[in-house]
């Protein structure tokens, strides 16, 4: 299976399909409701840029969909006037948003019902990741279909190296969302570390430092701390896709009936994020919430990197 | 400077006076509240237990105060019937606990003014760096005063590596509250991500992996996870330790009218630990509120490692 379509071409949808082209496979189709996005990396890579959900089915042989949230993810397999799964017979699809574990379920029943397969393709990697084909990849759904598709699973995940089979669908989106929700809690929590030891005027380079040596060392720490301290905020995972992962994991809470205190907590910080227009700025871009002096949106802040 | 005296000789302050003799000092005196402990380590050292604190100040050169809190830390200095500063001409202080930045500067302007010195050491590290030397020892005080302990302090930090003069007294414990409070926060966080995955019924031995290659990875991932899913709450660090500290970093952010909604909800969780009865576990025991079917205090949690 060699012909890819690529459905949502976003960041991380398009350094995906660029990492495929990549690895020696033929991306033959190309959709975002941007159109403008499809019609760039279609020239770019040599693709069709389709007007129709049914024309990138029809290209292609596995489809790969990247796109914002639950309801672009259902509306992808079942918009009436256009739909995915029109003639989709044999056609796998690998579906990388990161959505609701039940809609992965949803998705996985229609794709049967029209003689396809779906699997979900959890990532918990960022835009540099895709790129490289150095993505951490958790997948559900049936074993079968996994291992049909593993050679372009493979070719996302530093050879196979960085993959891994979770469960059933949507086990891997309540792992992502349990990944999201404590990286979320962390950022937020190193942004009023470091929002407080501004206040205090202390030197935030040798605070950077001593957390990184002690138990508040975080990944987060290496990632977004020196962002927070020049708020430099260019978007690699935005605030508002923080507050719709933790939103998701604290309805999977409340299923489970677990009371999460801190998950709350930085749900509503993410939230506030969006409130005040940040919504777009980086997830570090929680430090202008904590940062004395700090609370309007920084001018550099929107560019991507 | 080569005679130690050591007051408060718990987990930590024991070890660091085993480090000390072992590096070639003199442990001259030792003194504890609970008489006990420091009949106990005076014998293993070949120092002298002293019945009042005046004592070991007549004994020492150097003495390091490792008690529990404020309350404490002000009354070896100030208590009328017997402190430390009795004839303290000369004497160096180096105040090792955990406590508020304004109990430092309070207990230097009482040393000056016995011609006695101090210094904060803050310490953040535990009980086996505390054994070994190699403590993350920060310190806040006068320079002249730092670089006159400094081989003692070395001693203790790794031949210096991990020694770092932060500023005037208190400063290191303003940085030592916010490394405790971002810690305190992850390790809350933590719990409640591993406590879901319990709920949700997902393999944690893979939970913690995944968390480990992403976002999620935090230095209380290491220290803390394994012994969350085992319920093994022998104590380095304590709930209600965590509790005080984030108590600490929650009064000092009230002053710099910051608003810190995740260190509140760790804090409040480190509380619930101490009203429940589980304030003397390890700070992992916060994962006694988070995982389904737990709530007692587990058997074996109880014993030190």
């Amino acid at each position: 299976m060699k012909k890819i379509g690529v459905v949502g071409v976003g960041r991380m949808g398009a350094n995906m399909a660029r990492r495929l082209k990549q690895a020696g496979y033929v991306v033959t189709a190309v959709y975002d409701s941007k159109k403008e996005y499809a019609v760039a990396l279609a020239k770019e890579l040599g693709a069709e840029s389709c007007d129709r959900l049914a024309r990138v089915t029809e290209l292609s042989e596995v489809i790969l969909t990247v796109v914002t949230d639950d309801k672009a993810q259902l509306s992808i397999f079942m918009d009436k006037k256009d739909n995915l799964l029109k003639k989709a017979n044999g056609r796998i699809f690998i579906n990388c948003a990161t959505v609701s574990p039940e809609v992965h379920v949803k998705v996985q029943t229609l794709a049967k019902k029209s003689k396809a397969q779906s699997l979900e393709g959890c990532m918990a990697s960022s835009i540099n990741q895709a790129l490289a084909g150095t993505l951490y990849l958790m997948c559900g759904g049936e074993k079968s279909t996994f291992e049909k598709v593993k050679p372009i699973l493979n070719a996302m995940s530093d050879d196979g190296k960085l993959l891994r089979y979770i469960g059933t669908a949507g086990k891997a989106a309540q792992v992502k969302a349990l990944v999201n929700m404590v990286m979320n809690i962390n950022t937020a929590g190193l942004a009023e570390g470091l929002g407080l030891g501004a206040a205090l005027g202390l030197d935030l380079k040798i605070l950077m430092e001593v957390f990184s040596q002690t138990g508040a060392n975080s990944r987060v720490l290496q990632t977004d701390g020196e962002d927070m301290l020049n708020r430099d905020h260019a978007c690699f995972f935005s605030g508002s896709h923080a507050a719709k992962d933790s939103g998701i994991a604290l309805g999977l809470a409340k299923k489970a009936r677990r009371d999460l205190p801190l998950a709350k907590a930085a749900y509503q910080q993410y939230r506030k994020m969006v409130l005040k227009g940040f919504g777009d700025l980086d997830k570090s871009g929680i430090a202008e919430l904590t940062f004395p002096g700090r609370g309007q949106k920084p001018k550099k802040a929107g560019k991507k990197k």
